[in-house]
């Protein structure tokens, strides 16, 4: 295959990682092949970028971003980034000022010739599949799911994605509600509810009667639900049948929405990303079970990488033209000089 | 019975009735039988008292109370009141102003000797079944189902009202989530949707895809999704199944909540108040099934009265020291100069 005008071996390329835990930075070096690349240097901050009343602050993110890729063009010897990728939470309906502001900013600084500016959830499929088709859950406080079948004509399909109080139905927002739930019905005594949970919410988060006042005025609701989820897990895995019951149910949503993006046939490969697998066996036995159930012709396959990883392959992807996954105005977006190359769309 | 010291025939008592539609003030004139008492005048406004860090504002409260109590008071033609009852929203955990201000301020006006400080959900049980033992299922928004044998020791017996994130299982807010889900799970090609159901939500609340942006950064969340409630009774009286079934699990729910609460016996009467009512059959058929199945012994009755009715009705009987509910630091205090007479309790 050709390469690409204007892109030489050896150049290096950005990816960006923002989210609700911070910014992460990486820089790789791409070798032409397209094949995953390994990080050369990273950067990472714990300040997640704010979303304020025009959506995400695209100075504070300029804030981080300059001057860690100057420091991370520096330790890899690199005079620019020919592909930078930026995906962050969020970003299809809260992008717009990143979208006027990083084009600039970036071919100034690094002399960025293309960016691509993608959902979380993309970067999460790119991390965990690369360039093929399939369906990827991220699931971690909340839970979104996306497919392609990689045609130019099939796109993404998305699925939940709605937050704590629409859906997101199986994430960790979702099991903790639950398990704390199931706790105040044996506070109340009515049915359905579970000692172990009553007790491990009394033990994590102090006496029940609390528990409304310590929830509702928090802005991070959703966060100190999930912050449960982890307590379910235990209580399913010593023999609780309520919280064992919530993470079937939830393995179950989480299958739903894999079936509902995941492209037909056998080559179509499914994962799972995010801090939701740190629940372990108490999810995942009954998510490979339901998952066997819903999408029988599938493959099951461990995620590859991370979102950073993701956003790292979609700049590779590229700076040599040869990004497969479906570009469209809200969840990838191609901007700034981009050369229309022949070989485009042929990796 | 002997008459209390102090109250003569012809007194009058206010009753008061603060939650989150505003504030409603009462008159009756007490006529030494305890009997239920119909209103002699009343005051309605729609400006809720207010609660801030230091819970609800007494201030503010005063300020509407105190020219209204005056304004009553001479229309009645009444000197004094002889007792007064403020039931309000959040009266246990958010009361301690009210507690401090109150009965100074409600003495020096009016001349007030006795006063109740209830939660709105010890008014809606006394508006809806006077002093009688059984369960109050108050359920508009959100959800409470108080209870009580009316023993010396029984104390109040209550279940959920833990707000919709942790609870309220079966109310409006929880009725317009499920349904608002059901919408969305259909228009992700998920199982377990509606058609009608997300019909009927882009009809009333626009495209579906709005609804994060509409719905989160809104203060009134619950009452926002409970607005929804009347849209999946809708459906369900048109025969949509999944509708049907949401508002089934309501029903299940909120009898489990009144069953959590009843005393056991055939004399306890079970009452469902407040605006839940609205939705009618599609709601109210399947609730009688479920407490015909839950509460077997106890006896369905409609709502005698409101929670204003209720909060009169508690002066009523405070002023004839005849107060038969139970009295606690929370759910129900009484504070002023109160006369510890023989006939108390007697009634």
């Amino acid at each position: 295959m050709a390469e690409p005008t204007g892109t030489r071996a050896g150049d290096h390329v950005l990816g960006v990682d923002s989210g609700g835990s911070g910014l992460r930075i990486a820089v790789a070096r791409i070798d032409g092949d397209g094949a995953r690349l390994q990080p050369a240097a990273t950067f990472a901050s714990r300040e997640p970028v704010h979303t304020g009343p025009d959506g995400i602050d695209a100075d504070q993110m300029l804030r981080q971003l300059l001057p860690a890729g100057a420091e991370l063009a520096e330790e890899v010897d690199a005079d620019r980034f020919v592909a930078v990728c930026v995906g962050a939470a969020g970003m299809g309906t809260l992008g717009d000022a990143l979208r006027a502001r990083l084009p600039g900013a970036l071919a100034t600084a690094f002399g960025v010739r293309r960016l691509a500016l993608a959902a979380d959830a993309v970067t999460a499929y790119a991390g965990a599949l690369g360039q093929r088709p399939g369906a990827v859950v991220a699931a971690g406080t909340g839970l979104v799911a996306l497919g392609t079948d990689l045609t130019p004509t099939g796109g993404w399909r998305r699925a939940d994605g709605w937050g704590h109080l629409l859906g997101d139905c199986g994430s960790g927002a979702w099991i903790g509600r639950a398990g704390l739930e199931a706790a105040l019905r044996t506070h109340d005594g009515r049915p359905g509810g579970s000692q172990e949970l009553l007790t491990r919410a009394e033990k994590t988060l102090g006496p029940v009667t609390g528990l409304p006042a310590a929830l509702y005025p928090r802005p991070d609701r959703p966060a100190v639900l999930a912050s449960f989820a982890p307590e379910v897990a235990h209580c399913a895995a010593a023999g609780d049948p309520v919280a064992a019951g919530i993470l079937d149910d939830a393995a179950r949503h989480i299958a739903d929405s894999a079936a509902a993006v995941c492209p037909p046939g056998p080559d179509a490969a499914v994962a799972l990303t995010g801090g939701l697998l740190a629940l372990g066996d108490p999810l995942l036995s009954p998510l490979r079970a339901a998952l066997a159930e819903r999408l029988p012709g599938a493959r099951p396959v461990e995620a590859a990488g991370s979102p950073l990883d993701g956003s790292l392959a979609i700049a590779a992807a590229l700076a040599a033209d040869r990004l497969a996954l479906p570009v469209d105005g809200k969840l990838l977006q191609i901007t700034g000089h981009v050369t229309s190359s022949p070989a485009r769309r042929a990796g």
